[in-house]
């Protein structure tokens, strides 16, 4: 029998009903349902539960991600290193990754069982940490790749080279990658573009520079950038997706690239990327 | 014998010397030059002029910009609908378009003459505008279309649709749509990122918009962007590379796409627009 | 009998009913009422319609502006060398100066008869045109001070000093000098701050100015700032309050300073200056 | 024997020299010089090193801050309970706060002993902590007050009064609270306005924040702003003038008000803020 994922948000009292219901729903269309350990807390359930890297293994044909778009970005780093699609549902308010509202949740199942949902693919960008020369660490980002200092630092500096080529230097609280995709989150507050999904490009965008001349610049999804820890760095870390934090050091080099990797959300309708800017930014309806 | 076309800026008191001492080169490298009115002029040959249209006709092998980037604007809108190489060489401060300084003027010219002068191609953007459902005009902009409100008139009202999708509408002073290479013009005044010439999108910058929420917006090159006047038009008046004006009258649109025609500006050295924006942005030296 | 005048706006059908009621209720309450052109048809009675300016050598006791911001800007305009107190009722969406809706109109007149009405006053700002050494125009404005190019034009060049001091010489769209009430009004929509009305200061705004380290410029209330149009001013336009437009010529002066006059504005409720920006920003309830 | 008490930046090579011969300068001029552990060191002499809050204790008639804006800042602080003029000498590049040259340390000496050197005072913005309804810490700050989340954290969510009067509540990488004289700093690279030091006003703005309509604010000197911790607070911390850090808790408030102190810059010409805008951020010279 195939099987679904389920990722869930906690504290979302409505999902104690929701999840048996959507469970008796999946054995029925011949799935198995398999939980990680908040959606098995909310069925009472966590003995079953399966950690995230596990449920990988076991290989599901669906993810099933209940909650908003931090629910789906923790999801859609969990199934980073395969095709698994992924069905946002947003238990919230409307989410930038998240369109699909609950009452579609079963009508967006079945299409996507009759091949006829419509497959968003965002890519993903990859980021590799270089310390002493070495490749340190590496993931693959749907958002973004930000280097911050923390709150008591003073202000970072940081270097930047495009294709390996010298672009600028200057002092800044950070510094924002952004995929299309992220660029309706963070980059956004820091005062960035927003790029269409179907864009190949990448943006870098800083976070209060001390130079006032900087400003977002926007790179061919094919190019690389790279964004060195120059200065003193007291405390700067790096995290992706706004999720992993990893504490920086002097002359530490960040590269971000175009991932080989993307994912494949589920939808009924397309994309609605300026349904949620007029909803969520006041846009101005027709 | 092949011609090279010249095109001038006007009140440069060096041409009157530097002009004569590159026909007499060009000559010598056995090529016939003609002259825009402004180019004559410099040498007292007023009556040989040839308007910029008419220099198309002659089919020059190539163009050479004397002046800064609205010399080469006008240039490039000149030769738009040929493959014409322009050689644009800048008189006064460093261009984002006019990188080749004065002392490599001849160098670059042999270097395009052995084949082994880099070629810049820039694509250029389509903008029809449709009145009462017809093509009314159309142009080809190297930087950008500008719908702006005039000094006295209160803002303008703007609806915005991508691909036929409707995107937003709002209030606002203008309209930028641009291509990569006008992002550094006037959207960088107007807070827009700036885009890698390379990348293959559109970027649309609202001017003062009533709306505090609407934010740049990068669309793929491919996609086609169109800004209607809505609301009341006081005087709202569409420009072109910052060099035509129509009057726009209630219900126009203004559809803008990727051009089938892109320009070359040839080059000794690749793209410098990051010593460009070091020089004019104060972006640090390494 | 003390008189109150009234000023409307147009093309608000509501007031054909509420207008005669108004009158009505005036005059119950010992009070003529005069009406200005757009009152008097309104009410069929064109005849008797009293153009603004000829509106205060009547002296009324107290204005009655029926519409938005615009036409209390008017109505403040008309009576800005009395100290008439204006009544501004919001026949719209929520206005930062008409504060008064329209279910509160009888109540806050009678508040006022009684003494016990709030009285906003607010400062005025001075501004004058130098031409060749000399006056040449001057008025008082309310919000700002604007100065910009045409559609057609190339940007304009202006040069700022304060207090006699040099600041900064720019090219820009144009230039804001704006009072603490008109900080919200069109510096907000050039990226200015936001002063509380008390706030002893005028600010000064560029309009997508090309130098980007340009920024907005808080001074004393007790200053002296002046815009010089610098440069070549192709269509140069100066406008006050957004309804004066006065073309400008290379060499002219604008000076701005406090105005020894103010208006005061009636309400029943301490300024909610907070509360418009909540509803019209989405400032976020408590 | 009056006292001059010397705070030096550390790093400074050129201080080896310059220190002993302003103290023989000093001593030919009839002053004791007091040492704080920086100075001391480059003299050799740490064992005579005073820390800084016991050199207030000894009541000196000047400080001499050698280094830049930073230097200056934590001799502001430690000397923020007297009114102990302080003369800020720049050895670095031009200082907003730090405006006398090291060619005119001895002439602006000589002035001030004279009476003849221009005092500037610049108000302190006093900061309490309430935490449980109780003040838990206070400062006097010369620049601004903090709230910033941790590099690590998401973003924190402030409730802004002023006056008691509720104004918003967003979500946001912090707020700073800037007096006149801090708009040049922090605030600055968050996108807040320029205030002249002599206006009578205190400026808040969002860092980054989520919602896209808040605006820098400019409020009367007069009136307090309290920002409160609100939401949940993952690392949230409060430095003031950069130099002090503090975890917040939820629920704790920070009050900002204008000090009844202020500090005295001695200065030997009037203010040049415009220099050094000019200098530093290329606002064009006449």
């Amino acid at each position: 029998m195939p099987i679904a994922a389920i990722i869930s948000k906690p504290q979302k009292p409505e999902l104690e009903t929701l999840l048996p219901e959507l469970m008796t729903w999946l054995k029925a269309h011949n799935f198995d349902s398999i939980l990680d350990p908040e959606s098995a807390a909310y069925v009472g359930r966590s003995n079953d539960a399966i950690e995230r890297p596990d449920m990988c293994c076991l290989e599901p044909s669906i993810v099933i991600s209940l909650g908003g778009d931090g629910t789906l970005l923790s999801a859609a780093r969990a199934f980073a290193k395969t095709d698994t699609p992924i069905l946002g549902v947003n238990l919230g308010s409307l989410g930038f990754l998240t369109e699909v509202p609950l009452p579609e949740l079963y009508m967006t199942f079945e299409a996507w069982m009759r091949g006829e949902a419509i497959v968003d693919a965002r890519s993903l960008m990859h980021a590799e940490l270089i310390r002493d020369g070495q490749l340190f660490r590496q993931w693959d980002a749907l958002n973004d790749v930000v280097l911050s200092k923390g709150a008591i630092a003073r202000m970072g500096e940081f270097a930047i080279e495009l294709d390996g080529q010298y672009v600028a230097r200057f002092r800044a609280d950070g510094v924002i990658v952004s995929t299309p995709t992220g660029s309706t989150a963070y980059t956004l507050a820091a005062d960035g573009p927003i790029l269409i999904p179907s864009v190949d490009a990448m943006v870098l965008t800083a976070i209060c520079p001390h130079l006032l001349t900087i400003r977002p610049i926007v790179v061919p999804g094919s190019s690389e950038i790279c964004v060195s820890v120059d200065g003193v760095p007291h405390e700067t870390y790096l995290t992706v997706d706004g999720q992993e934090a990893v504490e920086l050091l002097l002359g530490d080099r960040i590269l971000c690239k175009r991932s080989e990797r993307s994912i494949q959300l589920l939808r009924l309708h397309p994309n609605g990327l300026f349904n949620v800017l007029r909803s969520k930014l006041s846009w101005g309806e027709r």
